[in-house]
């Protein structure tokens, strides 16, 4: 599928609201049909959270895609053949990327990560990985960081390597490695990036980012990481969306190993030569990205380390924040002497939820018999079915679940 | 059960005859109902083979029990009450143990092993394993080696700490570790010795004595490790005698890691800390060296992993070489026209081989049918025995398996 570019103009609009993240940009466009009814839903929505959803203009939307443009790069939309499969399949896949460079997001990736402040033992491993790994035909990705990642980029240049920026594709971080970028693009490589042009990227940006890493790649190799470091995010990702995992060890008195012995320890695939990633990945990639995730491999399950991974914190990554939770759930129901203008959600919902029962009924009943717009009714069931109260039978039939 | 004076004195003339190794040892007690038949039993068993089997005299055995007592040491039988029961439980263990110092044999311990030539965070981290594991209340065993070893056994002298020597109690190697050995008898550890007073080790007798560091321990721990370095040898005998094994890791770009983090994917557990030993040991030395081996604990099973051991040589012990194959083996079948003397042992073979059956009959029926003395029919059966033909039923009772 392909989107036009009034589409694609919605979608940019939609995704650059305050407040929608991909996450509630997947919802609303369910539900309202599309961006385009989403964006008209958007005063409504703002009106019963009590705040303005104001979408960029046209005209500003136009203008970021134009921006892009003169840099070289376009916009592809999740559902079109150029935007990379296994990012599609994970949770919170960004709507729109912003890509430079070739075409090559749908080859076989591997994702190496590591520290910025790397030992050169760790650099020179990670240059013997990374061009090892391009030469198998493996596309390298990472983050473009300072240490292993710029490392890990430099050695795979020739078999092209992909960086996903945390900021706009205007926004090299940092700001010298510029001539890296110009490198990767000269020598068929892309720069992926999920923010607007013009962003900055911020530290929350950085784990945010650090999904589409892990996202666009079969495994992800961790060469160097402290305890709790942005690389480690990165394999937490990886684990939650089903990719393998890898660690580099090193020694227990060097603390740039702390979190990949960790990794090891919790059932990540110790690497120490090329061949250990591509044995893994090797049968995996001839599955396709389509294949189910792969057998147990009688190591201990990664997902199955919950202590592990709740000390490696997401919330760093502040993904949810751009999904205001507001904005899909009711507000706190008010006292019943309070004005009854501007008109009352919580009494549209209380409304709504004794009309509905265990017995399906169509949304368009359920707005006559309310005596509510339909809107407010889908923005009411939509809220309920976030909350689990409601069953959907297709069609716009619901019927309430019991509690 | 303690041995008499005149049964050590047998035991160890028994062993230190040319051609009897453990296993050779047990085989012949179990035959002859002790040391003492099987060393009247030798010069048959030697006449069969053509060749002289020739214990040590009783006056040279004293004086070996003697001179070891000059040391401070003494002979320590299987069957005795201080003997390690852990390495009782091993294949091949040795019938006798040299000791000097306190009797902790019995006491929980690990072995900590790896390179001579030790990087210096490989020391460091030994010492803080060593004083870790010591404090914790398990004793270091190690091979009083220079590197690894010695650094192990001097960071765990306030705990007592076990030294396992390759040559004879009073053949220190390397000689400058004497030192060494005062400090560890000084503060209430022990040294073992499998070999002679008087041994000086040659190569081969490193690898034969790391069965009985792994054999004394709960696990081995390996440090630092070159790819088939005999620190693996240890590792293999641990899993073969089934206990635990741990591996420090290491950067990949150093070839004395390679060992080690080849063992951690095979399944090794991985040891950044002193409590990643413990938390493995804990419940095990809680159950007792009596216990069933640990159930399985969802990583791959070092036992499984056929390829990676092949590689390991244990032929290098050479432990086999002590058990002379020809002692306990009939020798090749004679050519029909060959003189009939000396006494021909084939000849013996086939004449009990052709008196037996399914039927379960006497030895001594056996012998008088055959028109041969008793201890040679006891000699072929158990050449019978080790080759599979015959199954016994107790009180001399045998007959012959069907192939």
């Amino acid at each position: 599928m392909q989107l036009t570019d009034a589409q694609r103009l919605d979608w940019l609009r939609l995704i650059r609201t305050d407040g929608v993240g991909p996450r509630t940009f997947r919802i609303l466009i369910n539900r309202f049909g599309g961006a385009a009814g989403a964006l008209e839903a958007m005063p409504d929505l703002g009106r019963r959270q009590g705040k303005r959803l104001e979408p960029p203009t046209r005209a500003q939307a136009e203008d970021e895609i134009a921006a892009l443009a003169r840099l070289g790069g376009r916009l592809i939309a999740t559902d079109e053949a150029e935007y990379p499969r296994l990012l599609q399949q994970t949770d919170a896949a960004p709507p729109l990327i912003a890509l430079r460079g070739a075409p090559i997001l749908n080859r076989p990736a591997v994702a190496l990560v590591g520290s910025r402040n790397a030992s050169t033992a760790g650099l020179a491993f990670t240059e013997r990985l990374a061009r090892g790994l391009g030469e198998a035909g493996l596309t390298v990705v990472s983050g473009l960081a300072r240490g292993i990642d710029a490392r890990a980029h430099k050695a795979s240049l020739p078999a092209g390597t992909v960086a996903v920026m945390a900021g706009g594709q205007d926004k090299i971080y940092p700001a010298n490695h510029a001539v890296l970028v110009d490198a990767i693009l000269g020598e068929g490589g892309a720069v992926l990036a999920e923010m607007p042009m013009g962003w900055v990227p911020r530290g929350r940006d950085f784990p945010r980012r650090n999904r589409i890493i892990s996202g666009v790649s079969y495994g992800t190799v961790v060469i160097e990481a402290a305890r709790r470091s942005g690389s480690l995010i990165t394999a937490r990702y990886a684990v939650e969306q089903n990719r393998e995992v890898f660690a580099v060890p090193g020694s227990p008195l060097d603390p740039r190993a702390e979190g990949t012995n960790d990794l090891i320890r919790q059932g990540a695939t110790l690497v120490s030569e090329v061949a250990h990633v591509l044995d893994v990945l090797g049968p995996i990639i001839e599955r396709g990205p389509e294949a189910d995730a792969a057998p147990a491999r009688g190591r201990p399950d990664l997902r199955e380390q919950p202590d592990f991974w709740d000390e490696i914190d997401l919330d760093a990554a502040n993904l949810d924040a751009h999904d205001d939770p507001d904005l899909l759930r009711p507000p706190e129901p008010v006292a019943s002497d309070s004005p009854h203008d501007p008109p009352e959600p919580a009494d549209d919902r209380a409304r709504i939820v004794a009309l509905l029962g265990p017995s399906p009924v169509g949304t368009d009943e359920l707005a006559r018999s309310a005596g509510i717009g339909i809107r407010v009714v889908q923005t009411v069931l939509l809220e309920l079915e976030l909350d689990g109260r409601i069953e959907r039978h297709g069609s716009g039939v619901v019927s309430l679940l019991s509690r």
